[in-house]
């Protein structure tokens, strides 16, 4: 499928992607629903505005506003089959042989004004995000982590097999990739003391995730049947949930992880719609157990298979990759983690964020926190330049990339980045 | 203080009172702003249409459609001196020897347009909840459970003492009282089967808890001071976190409860403000470790003095008293929830709500959940009429009441019901 427009070799944004996002410029600082394409930014109300979706017929002319909105949450609300229809008719008018050439093609003005390169494109959270959930869903992870904690015979909890393990996060202080997060300060126990003291975390770490974002909610006391759960779903988004250890070793028993978490959670700027990576879908970790029934899928390819990759920049600047793996390490699908959320009768909403837990693979340099790479923060990784890491120094830069499909033939789609640098504390 | 309009005897919803709330009636649909007083609800939407503001200098005309909102968040956002002077002006309008007679004290077609009696009012939500945290901070109550789980000598963990320990809850399903839930189900496991069932929850709870709400927010990286923190929250309301063991006991570990708590929290409808409460200020239950700076407060009297009671209603209409007790069994004042929840930099909203946790006394018949009272399901409560009860049967109804001050003299100050009612599982 080739494009009357420029689109690098290997760009995350190919015609086959068309993920939506929120962008301001310095000329409009109104943040507005943009797709991105490229390296651009297609600016959505604009094109709604000088008659781009006069030939969509997906949405009446009434809808047309909801391309100035400062969130995609309204879009989102219009349901699935609207996702699928919009983004097919946005990428046709980028299409050589567009059936609407005179919408965008050959309007030259309209083109100036509505495709941004993306460098002067500020990016903005896409969704208001009304609850946060987190999952527990990538197995190698909460076996790594678990041995680490009580050995290999008890890695994994009784119940992990069993059911997809979530807490509840914190929805305020999910941040759009690029936004920059002071180190947390907070109580920890340190080895052998008699009583906690009150400092900067000091193993501060990273969790490599996925994000997946709430398209229309359910009433509350109607759960969500697994096999319908796909309806449910806008799109995803790579997601970095920090994580400070310190704090959470001395904080999360009985109740869980809070402090430790609360201080910010990075996601990428753009919004993959589920569509796009339907082509991806395949089977996630096998599980032996005997599922409940609500937990059991018609079709077992339901994990979407994303090539993910961590890097860390030093202060000086050295690059290291740190992470490769893949989204395929993953227990629980996302249709599994939507009917569990809600199997109590609890109500999703529109804009609702559910990560998948972090995703690591069992090899070395495939795991997604710095905790497993360290084995706890006894074995330091060696970066570019010849920095060591356990945890996560001030001024360091995480930066998560993700990608379905292939970068060489120019139908990738990628994420982009999620991109977090910490701050010294406060 | 007396007032021209009718309050009658015992009134959670004195002059000294006034909590601001959000209604609608049948003649009239839009949820808008109103104070309870007596049996009544002063609409404010109402009063402000038809001047009864132009006296009041803390708020700008401009500013008098707040009341016309279906959610209190912009008002409360105004800050702690506009609700101080706000409600001290609706006092001065109410009362006897008001210097603003025409207002409303003269204006009998206003009265009767706006002095709505609260029989023919619907209550809402009161406040748009972005996120919800529920502490642990009644000591008892932590203690008791740890009890009957590991035994008095490790009743309270290692951290209870020094860190307010808190759990993210979710928000989307936190309703107004009145609003029936359904019995949810999930996951449990049996004592010594080999694999989970899922089936209605066996075990439902309830836990009598205060909630209060968020006034204005922080920014992200900048913790709220502990002896700040007063200006911050906007105030309080009854809350019933309703907990199911059976799948708590089974989901819990490691990440905290999930889908035991997901199904619904109950709140009652009015708001009292915090400036309200001021007068009942006392110290909470004393602390014997030595706090860490960011929790030491400046005074020692930061928790409130209500009066809690919580009644079972059974299907065939028996109504017993199953607990009686005070919110001076906090351990952590509001203050120091606050200060301990922004100290990682985590960012507050206008609307957020912290719930103080379980709030339980000592002696039987204190206690805030039945866990505690049928001790784990093994001793029966005895019911009015007969009947008896380890948790919450299909049907019954919890209300919780509570006040502060005397309901004798007519300066109570009270927060009516929290009404929820048990459904069947669907």
């Amino acid at each position: 499928m080739a494009s009357w427009f420029k689109i690098p070799a290997k760009s995350h944004f190919s015609l086959a992607n068309l993920p939506f996002g929120i962008i301001s410029t310095k000329a409009s600082q109104t943040p507005r629903v943009a797709v991105a394409i490229g390296d651009h930014a297609l600016d959505l109300a604009a094109l709604a505005r000088h008659g781009g979706f006069s030939k969509c017929t997906a949405l009446q002319a009434s809808q047309h506003d909801v391309f100035s909105d400062s969130s995609l949450n309204r879009f989102a609300a219009l349901g699935r089959s609207t996702h699928r229809e919009v983004r097919k008719y946005l990428r046709d008018l980028l299409s050589a042989d567009t059936a609407h050439a005179d919408l965008l093609k050959d309007n030259a003005e309209l083109q100036r004004e509505a495709l941004i390169p993306r460098d002067q494109v500020e990016n903005h959270l896409p969704m208001a995000v009304g609850d946060y959930t987190d999952f527990f869903a990538g197995r190698n992870h909460a076996h790594n982590v678990g041995t680490l904690f009580r050995g290999p015979e008890n890695a994994l909890n009784p119940n992990y097999n069993h059911i997809p393990v979530a807490y509840h996060g914190r929805a305020s202080s999910v941040v759009v990739s690029g936004t920059p997060l002071h180190r947390p300060k907070g109580q920890v126990m340190p080895p052998g003391a008699a009583a906690p003291v009150f400092k900067p975390a000091g193993r501060l770490d990273i969790e490599l995730e996925l994000g997946m974002f709430i398209a229309k909610g359910n009433p509350l006391g109607h759960p969500v049947g697994v096999n319908e759960a796909d309806e449910y779903i806008f799109g995803y988004v790579l997601m970095n949930d920090w994580s400070a250890r310190d704090i959470q070793a001395w904080e999360y028993v009985p109740l869980g992880p809070f402090n430790a978490k609360n201080f910010g959670t990075s996601i990428s700027a753009w919004v993959v719609l589920a569509d796009a990576l339907e082509p991806f879908k395949t089977a996630g970790l096998p599980n032996e157990v005997a599922l409940q029934d609500y937990l059991k899928e018609n079709k077992k390819e339901n994990i979407v298979d994303i090539n993910l990759e961590v890097s860390l920049i030093t202060p000086s600047g050295d690059t290291t990759v740190v992470t490769r793996t893949s989204s395929q390490n993953l227990l629980w699908s996302w249709p599994q983690m939507v009917a569990h959320h809600t199997v109590s009768g609890c109500n999703l909403r529109t804009g609702d964020l559910l990560g998948s837990g972090t995703i690591s693979g069992s090899e070395p340099g495939t795991q997604g926190s710095l905790l497993e790479q360290s084995k706890g923060g006894k074995t330091p990784i060696r970066l570019q330049g010849g920095e060591e890491r356990n945890f996560v120094n001030d001024n360091d830069t995480i930066v998560i990339t993700g990608y379905a499909g292939s970068l060489e033939d120019g139908t990738a789609v990628g994420f982009g980045e999620c991109v977090g640098k910490i701050l010294p504390a406060v």
